[in-house]
């Protein structure tokens, strides 16, 4: 009997997952990604904020799958499919060629991307951190800022700027906010002093009335107090209305002026979900039955940020636990389904949640037990470091983290200007 | 007395050199760069073979800097000049504002880009290798050529993304050609298992009729001899006439198809030489008396790749040696000049050349002795690594070279792709 095909769509947590938990089994693999790498995305605020290198936290799937003979990997774009006729089309990222395959099982991991709300002028004005290119392109204008000021004899004319807003109160949004202010408290204090830095100012924007509103109460006061304390102006019950020019208006009127607005305030589904027709929930997610299997589509499963999974009353949380869990679930039912076993449904284990401050500082809840300041961010750095793939990564990436700590330094602090691409 | 003012265009070799001979000194000196880091040159072609990080071999100017209270940075471009007012005008990068900065005394090391000898088709179908958002270029280039070769089931369509041909024969051209070998034959088949990576044909092309021209005939011939084992097809006397689409037609009728044409067969000085309307020689450089001060103008000095030094017989080479000397020369005779002494005559002093081929392979000249093999390369190694700014660099990149020493891996093997900026 031929072994499955599989096809899975996205090489993020969920799609690299599930990929890992077949290789080496009974199934033929192919998976497909618009990048050759994946990207561990918790620590992309730190490429943006000039301590890591992108190779830190991207690595090359084909390198991954090394040593897995049964799991092949394609480079390109899902241009369309047909899920009564069982085949995606798939385009290569830079020629036009399509190709169909054809699969006994789909599994589909697109992940997200940035949710503007509608606003177009905000989504064309402001900076995202959710893949590499936005994150050494915020990397890169916020140096450019610091020269400009530094160049700009008006004090008035400096003060945009030196103004950071950043928007959204989880752990994106703070832990970029926390890494920014370190950046400049610590290490571009050394580089540019003709600027007095202390006007510098970063705004931190949050639509409710917390900071991580996903964690406890108490955590989410807690890294409020430790953001003030680091310089950060925290505005709660606060939203972005609209932004023209240098000019960004809050609700309530108020009018920052700022070169720099930093879009952490939430994600949508990739489009790819309109586009191929999935069924989907009000919120834009692909239904999806308790085996994870997209309904109406029986060989079709949907996991990650994509998939609207029930989780205590509500919808799962679009974080990387819960799509490696799916991922993993998938294909231990698409094994079972190949030998005619029943499948098993999709159970989420909690194992907590977790965003750093700043040195010495985080808030955890790992297993219902609360953790904060310098016993939070030991826990961080360690959970962090365990998934970060490869063991070289995770040696670069203590190094790095060790030479920031000790040298209050953060040496990739280069302007790349990107070079149009000949080929 | 007020300290004497230093403007110095240009944070290379030769630029870098000055001002870091300036630091600490009776000298008020202003840096003016078009990026904010300086960067190592020699080890480019490890960024674009994914051996090594922009951040590895690029040093933010300002952390050079930092300790030095007369030295100050500016990012900007040279827009204009008068020698006569003693002023430089400099834009800065990003806004359009130009500032005029009056001098006492005016360094000139604006350094040189890959010269196409008129040739503009070559110059839009080709790669460069002079700074780093080619080297990036080049990397990502390389890789995709690998994913569309293994995406494409027609053997003969395939050819072309798996044939590479490098022009120029020097150090540069040499040190890539053995640089891409390996991370083909010792990684790439490993991530492209499919591929049969025998068929992959790399063309050194040299103009001359010897490969490092300006080496030895010895170590010319050993070097070539160590390519052709290395499967690399050398092609001596031979250039390119042209290039269109696919194809790249050499001198003497033969037509290779490939999809990558990396140039790396000579240097011209910085257009602004031109522009700024000094005094030329026939080679384009910058004519210079013994105190290396431009003819005609007292108080202005050119340096590295754009001067024309007489040397043996000829102009000096545009190598970082050179550039570095004359930097440190120019710095004290600016120092002499301000205090009313006699300016010393520069003398270069030829510590050497060296170029590497792969592992436990190089050829080096130093001091009059010529090594080749495992003690060249060991000796590339040492030079190399000294020179490098930094302890932090010279840590990380003994680490990458480590890695890819003992584990036969390139882990920066990554396809980023460019970001419009917005700012």
């Amino acid at each position: 009997m031929p072994l499955p095909k599989v096809v899975s769509v996205g090489a993020g947590f969920g799609g690299l997952s599930c990929a890992r938990a077949l290789a080496g089994k009974p199934a033929d693999v192919l998976l497909v990604d618009r990048h050759n790498y994946h990207l561990f995305t918790p620590l992309l605020y730190q490429v943006a904020s000039s301590l890591l290198n992108p190779s830190d936290i991207a690595y090359p799937i084909r390198a991954v799958f090394r040593g897995a003979r049964n799991v092949r990997v394609r480079v390109g774009e899902v241009a369309g499919a047909d899920f009564d006729a069982h085949w995606v089309a798939v385009r290569d990222v830079d020629g036009g060629v399509v190709q169909r395959l054809e699969y006994d099982y789909l599994v589909l991991a697109m992940g997200s991307s940035s949710q503007f709300f509608g606003n177009v002028g905000i989504a064309n004005a402001s900076h995202g951190l959710k893949d590499l290119p936005e994150a050494l392109e915020l990397r890169n204008h916020v140096l450019r800022c610091f020269e400009a000021a530094s160049g700009e004899p008006d004090e008035e004319a400096r003060r945009p700027w030196l103004t950071f807003a950043i928007v959204g109160g989880g752990p994106t949004g703070v832990e970029y906010a926390g890494a920014l202010v370190e950046l400049i408290r610590l290490v571009l204090v050394k580089d540019y002093p003709e600027l007095n830095l202390r006007k510098v100012h970063i705004v931190l924007v949050e639509a409710r009335d917390q900071i991580l509103p996903a964690f406890p109460k108490v955590l989410g006061d807690d890294a409020e107090l430790r953001l003030r304390q680091r310089g950060i102006d925290v505005r709660l019950n606060t939203r972005v209305e609209s932004v023209a020019g240098d000019g960004i208006t809050l609700s309530g009127g108020e009018k920052l002026r700022s070169k720099t607005l930093v879009w952490a305030a939430g994600v949508k589904p990739s489009e790819l979900v309109a586009h191929l027709r999935l069924p989907l929930t009000r919120s834009g997610r692909v239904e999806v039955d308790p085996h994870l299997r997209v309904a109406d589509y029986e060989r079709v499963f949907a996991i990650g940020d994509i998939a609207s999974v029930p989780y205590r009353g509500g919808e799962m949380p679009q974080l990387s636990a819960p799509a490696m869990q799916e991922g993993r679930s998938v294909a231990r039912n698409i094994l079972r389904a190949s030998r005619g076993a029943p499948l098993e449904t999709f159970r989420y284990l909690d194992k907590g949640i977790m965003a750093t401050i700043g040195r010495h500082d985080a808030v955890a809840l790992l297993g219902g037990v609360a953790l904060k300041g310098l016993i939070g961010w030991l826990t961080w750095l360690f959970v962090h470091l365990y998934y970060i793939i490869g063991f070289r990564n995770r040696i670069v990436v203590l190094i790095e983290w060790a030479w920031d700590y000790f040298r209050y330094d953060r040496p990739i602090r280069l302007i790349e200007r990107a070079k149009e691409s000949k080929s």
